[in-house]
């Protein structure tokens, strides 16, 4: 068992769930393909008008399955399959999405999670959420094209501090910084993104996939220089020393010698 | 009487106003293209220093003059025309403008407001202001043009709330955003307005066009990118019946059916 | 004695401090060919983790020194040069550094200050620090490239507001604004910054240069749009009445006449 991507629809909202018991939803390789998967089967449902994204029991998702990671990180041809394939793959689908995406954001919002969450509309997020992208501490950087995607959606500052400071920000500090629409007390969550998906899916449905059309041509631009082919040699890491070591002490709980 | 875009001058400063009676200072087509005009006079005028740009009667603009819409937006050409040459029009001419403008913020501020908004250099807002784009309960998207001049000067979280959810915000959600610069108590909005055009009046006349001419060369750029092209056929939707509806239905003051 | 830029390493952390007794460390021309070299030093130094940047004696940096401008401003060849060669060639030092930078902001960062404060990564103020760039009180404007740089960092609401209303914005505003990712006591800035960079030290010294790269190679794609080509002509006003008048003003303690 390693993680899924569950997809349910009812009155023209789909509802996606992160989910991977035990992990707080990390994203396995599965699962990213499951994603893709979800969001081409949205595309093509023409009578959705609004899709929530939640992670599963309290959690929206703490980044990547490190377990999975020592078995094609470690060369740089299976780390680049992983990046622009695996991962650009599920983030793409979802960049494509012609239908209003809100995230249901509560608990960890790491790494991957963050990826995710940049690629959505509306963000509503728990008071109690945490935000993040601490691989700094795991030995690698984010991929050029995610790192683009990152920095777009939660502005320089933000992706320096998380990145370069593998800082960890709350949820007011992201409302307050333009990342997330509203923070809501914790027990609200689920009634607010709920009332909210309701709200969009009774506007007009053409409007808001001309709209998310609009908004793709212009992004689309900014990320097509954000290409992975500006920065050469962009997985050339994946052999060093630094990687393994990193990877290497999380998976065995020790701190990593950098 | 389709409403009118004043103009007066008086010590170097030129104060424009939006005004239609009785619609909340909605811009008609006739507006479009005085607000055109004004800022082509202004910007031929060496003299002035500063422009202020507020709307009559205590609201600042509540988006296009809906009565007009039957006339002209269910043909595709006749819409595209409305888009790229009346209201870009105007729009452009105020991007053009070498001299400093403030807006003077009050009430309604929706639609056809954000995006003259969206082109001041200084917003100031008073704290009852009311901002938004809600057409999606009118049926149709924003053109993408002017998407684009939104998106850049309101953040892209804030344009897809108000597009993609219909949200309305208030103006300490937009001072937070860092689409306004400040805030004041709503009886003292124009005092504050007065007072700061004196001050940006004072300064070098030449230092502040060389200033404009530089954001204009770094936005246009973005501009450029954003440009309706890069959304094909952005107007086919003129006849389409959801756009029909919308438009209808608010006409006939009655809630419409998507 | 016209200031220095002095170096500083321990531990994989380097301190550069921007002193200029006397001038609230205001940059004279010696001070931007010595950013310039200490940065490359730092560049080339790969045992380095972190560098922190602050100003001597209670300020960041109060500008430019003004009391140098006569010798040269008034030419558009040596005006050029200035801004071209020894201006941006400390800033652009800094941009091309791999390592993080921390800045440690106290008290007055207008102007110059402001610019290479934008360069940095991190931004830690004092709660007393003041931000700003008034040289329409002087006559002229920002350089284009410089200007760009800061319409990145500090956000277009911002930067329109500093150039064209001469506004002086306080810490907490630009914390608000997205500028500074922290504000803090004035006693507690030094150690909360020291504290900072031995965090980041620890982090994965590669990662973060492959970040950096990342960051650089996307924001390099905006800045080369801001390249001063551009700007046609952008330093003709050299010669300028206003300009003269401006900076001549300044020095001889008087209001300028614009």
């Amino acid at each position: 068992m390693t993680g899924q991507v569950r997809l349910a629809i009812a009155d023209s909202v789909a509802q996606v769930t992160l989910s991977h018991p035990g992990k707080l939803n990390a994203m396995s390789r599965g699962m990213w393909q499951e994603l893709r998967a979800v969001f081409a089967t949205i595309q093509q449902d023409a009578a959705l008008r609004c899709v929530v994204l939640a992670g599963e029991g309290g959690n929206f998702c703490a980044g990547g399955d490190i377990s999975e990671y020592a078995a094609f990180r470690f060369e740089e041809a299976s780390l680049r399959h992983f990046h622009d394939e695996l991962v650009w793959g599920g983030l793409q689908a979802m960049l494509d999405c012609d239908v209003p995406v809100i995230a249901q954001i509560e608990g960890a919002c790491m790494g991957a999670g963050l990826e995710i969450a940049s690629c959505c509309d509306l963000r509503l997020a728990s008071a109690s959420a945490k935000f993040g992208a601490p691989i700094a501490k795991l030995g690698f950087p984010m991929a050029p094209r995610e790192l683009a995607l990152v920095m777009t959606a939660a502005g320089e500052l933000s992706a320096r501090e998380m990145l370069l400071a593998a800082a960890v920000l709350d949820a007011p500090t992201l409302v307050q910084r333009g990342f997330l629409n509203r923070v809501v007390p914790e027990a609200q969550v689920g009634e607010e993104v709920s009332a909210s998906a309701v709200r969009v899916a009774r506007l007009a449905p053409q409007a808001a996939r001309l709209n998310k059309q609009s908004f793709r041509a212009l992004a689309q631009v900014q990320r097509a220089l954000a290409a992975t082919d500006l920065v050469a040699n962009a997985y050339a890491y994946a052999a060093s020393a630094e990687h393994r070591e990193g990877v290497t002490a999380f998976v065995d709980k020790r701190a990593p010698q950098f």
